[in-house]
Formats: structure tokens, C-alpha cells, sequence
């Protein structure tokens, strides 16, 4: 489950990359530069589309290293434009990506900490379901609002993405 | 898995009973009457606060009683007042609270239909990771996008709620 758990969690990534085109093609259409909505917010005091992004992938490239045994790869929050916010999907996505099902095999047992939680651990389960999955959908659903709210045309199914629906 | 996952999404509801409490306060503070909140939304092409939350109790509810074997109770949507939609979140956390572990024995195996997508089913584990978490983290989120848009004392915590924390 912890393997189908991140996969799904790396899905709700690349949907978020599609967005990025519609976000483009609103901007065309209303003849603004696109980095005005990288650089939106919900709230004056919330953080900007880009952090949202950024912050997205950092936990879900974190759990699919830590519950795998390994360190996560650094990646710099330096992201400025909408290309480069686009390679920090992809190259999260590349990284979830080649971890294994097989190497999730002890997750339950690992013991993960976070960096502004000094001195305290996670078990393997409340890290998949108190920290990866509510922050990933947190910080996607935060810059779909954002998007939304700036009038970019995207709806519910591409906040689901693909899904394995099966004939009945 | 199946009992954790949806316990957490059932403590997403709990946290958002808490955000209504700050809304209460952010209200009377600035003077204005809370169900301009209530029907807040982020987009005019958006559903309001109150269908977020209808919504997000929707999800949990099914998922808890279909993934047991059961059928959901019908709830309607009749909720428009603040007292309403609190009643709402906790008849939905007292019926999925209701579910214990053990019913959910055959949860991988079932399959689950979704009154929107006629003629399809989903397999146990797809409708959990698909279509509960990604739905009930959504439309959670949406709630807590316009409380906090409006100025709603709240901060990426009270999202999280209770973290199962260990000394390390």
C-alpha cells in the first residue's frame, strides 16, 4: 500500500504539471505575463504558488526516500519561472518514480523525522497518513486554488487525474 | 490501511469542525454575520463553503460504509446555517467512527460504484487512493482555501490536526 500510496501521491504531481499549460494559455488569452500566478497567493500572508509547488514535491519525494531506506535527493527551492517549476515536477517525479514497490517493503517499521519537528519521530503508517498524503493534497490543492481562483480554466477531474475505472 | 486511512480522513472532518469555531470569531471580530462565510466561495463558477463541507463528509461516509459492506446513510443536503453544517461533519464522524477495523477485512476485494459514473466500478484499493483521499482532501481543502481567503485565523496546522508524534 505504501508503494500505491506514493504513486498516487506522484500522480496528483503530474496532474498538477498539466495545469501549468492551462495556466499558460489563460495568461495568453488575457495578454498577462504568467508569472503573475506563479507569484499568487490565496492571502497576503500565505505562501505563493511557486512555494506550493515546491513544497508538494519536497514531500513527496521525502517519503518516497524515507519509507524506501534511502535520503532524499537535495533539491535547491531556487524555482523562479514556469519552466522551472515545471522540471522541479518532473525531476520529483523521476526520483518517486525509481523507487521500486519491493524497496517499500519495511516502511512500516521506519521511523522518519522532519526537520521542523526537532527531537521527535514518526512511525512509518502516521508518516504516510498524518504528513505525506494531508500535505501533498494540501499544497496541490493550494495551488489549484490559487490557479482557479485567477480564473484558470481547470476543474475537478484534473485535480483526479487519471482513474482506473474498471466496466461493470 | 483501510481503517487508518479513512480514520484520517474522519479526522479531516474533525479539524474542520474546529475551523468553524474561527470563522464564529473572525465573524463577530470584524462585525459581520457568519453565513457570509457559509456561502464564501473562491471562484463564482466554485460551490460555496457549505457544498465543500457537505461534500467532504460525502466521501468519508461512503467510503466508510461501502469499503464495510455497507450501505451509506442517506444524508441529505439540507444544511444552510453554521449549527447545521457542525450537526453534518458529526453525524458523518459518529457513522464512520461506527466502522470498526474488523469490517474492513474485505475492503480490498470489494468493488464500488459512484452515482456519477454510471456503468463503472472501482477496485478497493483504487476507490480508496483515487477517489476518497484526493476527494475528501479536496473538498477540505477547498473549505479551508476560502475561510482562510476571508481572513479566517487559520494556519497549515490546524489542516494537520493531531500528529501521532514520538519522542526520539
Amino acid at each position: 500500500m505504501y508503494y500505491q500510496a506514493i504513486a498516487q501521491c506522484t500522480q496528483a504531481l503530474r496532474n498538477l504539471e498539466t495545469w501549468l499549460d492551462k495556466a499558460e494559455q489563460h495568461a495568453a488569452a488575457k495578454k498577462f505575463d504568467v508569472a503573475v500566478l506563479m507569484s499568487g497567493r490565496l492571502a497576503p500572508d500565505m505562501k505563493p504558488f511557486i512555494y506550493q509547488v515546491q513544497s508538494a514535491c519536497d514531500y513527496v519525494k521525502a517519503a518516497a526516500a524515507w519509507l524506501s531506506g534511502q535520503t532524499p535527493p537535495r533539491h535547491e527551492d531556487n524555482e523562479q519561472t514556469i519552466d522551472e517549476i515545471r522540471a522541479r515536477i518532473r525531476k520529483t517525479v523521476a526520483f518517486a518514480e525509481s523507487v521500486k514497490a519491493a524497496q517499500y517493503a519495511g516502511a512500516r517499521e521506519r521511523r522518519v523525522s522532519l526537520s521542523w519537528a526537532p527531537g521527535k519521530v514518526l512511525a512509518g503508517p502516521d508518516y504516510l497518513l498524518q504528513m505525506t498524503i494531508p500535505n501533498t493534497y494540501f499544497h496541490v490543492a493550494m495551488a489549484y486554488a490559487i490557479l482557479r481562483h485567477s480564473g484558470v480554466d481547470i476543474g475537478k477531474m484534473d485535480f483526479l487525474g487519471p482513474i482506473n475505472w474498471i466496466d461493470a
